[in-house]
């Protein structure tokens, strides 16, 4: 396939006139400054954009918890209860639908952070890993890069206490079983397995290097300081704040990737630096935890991705403008990540474990998004712009590994995915 | 006319069922808990949404300022290069496309805060007022209700100095013959006119006085502590806060907003009682203002309105959203706004003097919205929800007074508003 692009976005920033061909699930040849010809893709062409953290049925509690005030604790409630009711069936109906939103979006991989493991009161499935499979289907059927960050889930905080009823259902008792289910995990297609310990609150520090022993060379996540209370409990407990924590076990480093990293000290930054993190900003805004310090960590060396999280927003355009408008806000000044900076980060399929994927350059592999350029939010703008003003309304088609999944703004391989959503949700609460 | 609402959000938030009638311009019966009949508006039927701050202009710069870095002030510097290119044709066509892109988001009025008075070196137009029924006609031909805050604009600062090339044109030379220029403009149509101070900066505090007596119970706007710089100044000058001064001047209280009310004293905060505060939480977002104590102000007694003045996004979904989005950031907690107080702070045209406009009640101006609730943004959201879920993207009718002006997402007199932003801002810049 080959295909002539009005605009494409390179590595180093946009370009007019590119021919991209491809062979199979793979950029084969890119050349910029080509006289139109062939096939088409009128806008600007991006590479496609990873969802590095994902917790697919967070996505039931849209536009269910604004009324009720409260914190991020309180908001963890509800989020349990949705959690308790859960099954295998269900799931797989519910993530098709938000996978398949997330394609619509651009997102051509999720990175999710999976820790409803089994069923009522702890009791595995007759296959201990039906969630995870359930999970790769619902990633199949919706034509989206699968990496099931298979995570860790031991215990309720760090000053100890009993896993609550849904907490229960998250736990496989110690990481040496957690480790021994997930080598039985071995989904097909474009699927991957990675690796997360939930926090430092919900695994105990010494059982930590198991979690990092099994990922070896796979990704390996953790939500990290997203709020202050859990910097304070490390604090208390183990004198070190969750980061020191986890220099001390020698977790961070290549393939670490802390999720949020709200609120750190210059030490953590420090720390950090050859690591990788997670930023969720529409999350982040949602659930009140903070603006973390984007710049810094990226200045002292960190990988930075991106995630919707929760799915509040299901947006890679709204990320990408949030980390950068909410450094603007802390700062106040403008343009601390360039344009390409925040593409790069929005496409960072390395972050869990696809590192081919997320530039249009010979030899990646070929997901694009295409961007209508002529809409009211992106009329006017330059190509170097475009990203900042465009919204997941503005995605016209999306290629994953080779194969158009979304053309002229309609999934092809899910009818309805909106009325799938309505659906299964109304079914949860 | 009379339209079935499968919901229509009504002054204490949605109601399922409702019958609504229209009569020429105004809503004469609201009924809720109807059984279906008739006209059938899907969805959610919102009241039209009031843009109260905007400079239509700045659209201009919409992807075209990301790569440079640099300040509020560096960003004024190319906002002043478009002003200085604009002329009344140029500016009609360009305020006429902003507008359309407005009302296609769920506006139906606009509150333009209009300095770009006079042709170069500050040279009146044949009609002093040209520019102004330039954006009458615009707003006009778009569809939506105008009010022209004409603003006075005399020095470039609070410590003196040469207005610079570009604000020669926005100077009347004096607030007398600002008022005897404003008091000739007589729009015609869905237009009103309110008055503006630009800010202390931009009118010597003894003029302040001759544009809030123009003023005379019509809107009295002007940009309030955007910036740290504004208030440094002003401290410097006057011994005072811009709040304090304005306070002092006798221009706080019922008429008066407060655009932006960002870097506010407690003292600020209480003396704006009784007055307005416009926040433009996108725009402030990309300018690096900073956030402002939007619940602070509310529980002080002032009413909060919303603008997209910079235009970097149009969208009154994202708008009220942020609102309550940023508070959450600065907080670090959840639910400062309710649902319905954020959507009667989207809607309050009273900010920009229709005070009968922004109720689905009997009685008020029929301006209505129409949000799609199965889109793959909002399934499964409850009605309540909806606003924060939803995108401009979403907006599928808008009616303003009485009058579709967008059906099925198009907008019905201006058939492609974008093409025509592409155009105009490709010959201004």
């Amino acid at each position: 396939m080959r295909f002539w692009c009005e605009y494409a976005w390179l590595p180093d920033g946009p370009a007019a006139g590119v021919a991209i061909t491809v062979d199979g699930s793979r950029i084969v040849s890119v050349e910029p400054g080509v006289p139109r010809e062939g096939t088409v893709l009128a806008g600007l062409t991006l590479p496609g954009f990873a969802n590095a953290h994902s917790h697919a049925f967070h996505r039931a509690l849209r536009g269910r918890t604004h009324a009720d005030g409260g914190t991020f604790w309180t908001w963890r409630e509800r989020m349990y209860a949705v959690a308790e009711r859960l099954d295998p069936d269900s799931y797989l109906r519910l993530a098709r639908a938000v996978y398949a939103e997330m394609v619509l979006a651009g997102f051509t991989s999720v990175g999710e952070f999976h820790y409803v493991h089994h069923a009522a009161e702890g009791k595995p499935y007759a296959d201990p890993n039906a969630m995870g499979y359930a999970l790769a289907q619902a990633a199949a059927e919706a034509g989206i890069r699968l990496t099931l960050l298979d995570t860790c889930y031991l215990t309720p905080g760090l000053e100890g206490g009993e896993l609550s009823r849904a907490q229960r259902r998250f736990s496989d008792g110690d990481a040496q079983r957690w480790a021994s289910r997930v080598d039985d995990f071995r989904p097909e297609g474009l699927a991957r397995v990675g690796a997360a310990v939930h926090s430092v609150r919900a695994v105990p520090a010494e059982q930590i290097p198991v979690v990092k022993s099994w990922a070896a060379g796979r990704p390996l996540h953790a939500h990290l300081s997203e709020q202050r209370a859990e910097n304070e409990a490390c604090l208390r407990v183990h004198g070190r704040t969750p980061s020191e924590l986890l220099a001390d076990l020698g977790v961070l480093g290549d393939g670490f990737v802390g999720v949020h990293a709200t609120h750190l000290t210059d030490k953590d930054v420090a720390l950090l630096g050859g690591s990788g993190a997670c930023f969720c900003p529409t999350t982040e805004r949602d659930l009140g935890d903070g603006i973390g310090p984007a710049r810094q960590l990226a200045d002292a060396g960190v990988m930075l991705s991106l995630g919707t999280d929760s799915h509040a927003v299901v947006d890679p355009f709204a990320e990408l403008l949030a980390l950068e408008a909410d450094e603007r806000l802390a700062a106040e000044s403008r343009g601390h990540f360039t344009p390409t900076e925040l593409v790069a980060a929005a496409a960072r399929h390395e972050a869990i474990g696809w590192p081919e994927v997320g530039r249009i350059a010979e030899g990646a592999g070929a997901d694009l998004v295409v961007v209508d350029t002529e809409s009211v939010r992106t009329a006017g703008s330059e190509p170097l712009g475009v990203p900042l003003c465009a919204t997941a309304a503005d995605v016209r088609d999306v290629m994953v590994a080779g194969e158009w999944v979304v053309r002229e703004g309609r999934h092809l391989r899910i009818d309805r995915p909106a009325a799938e959503l309505a659906a299964v949700i109304e079914e949860l609460l």
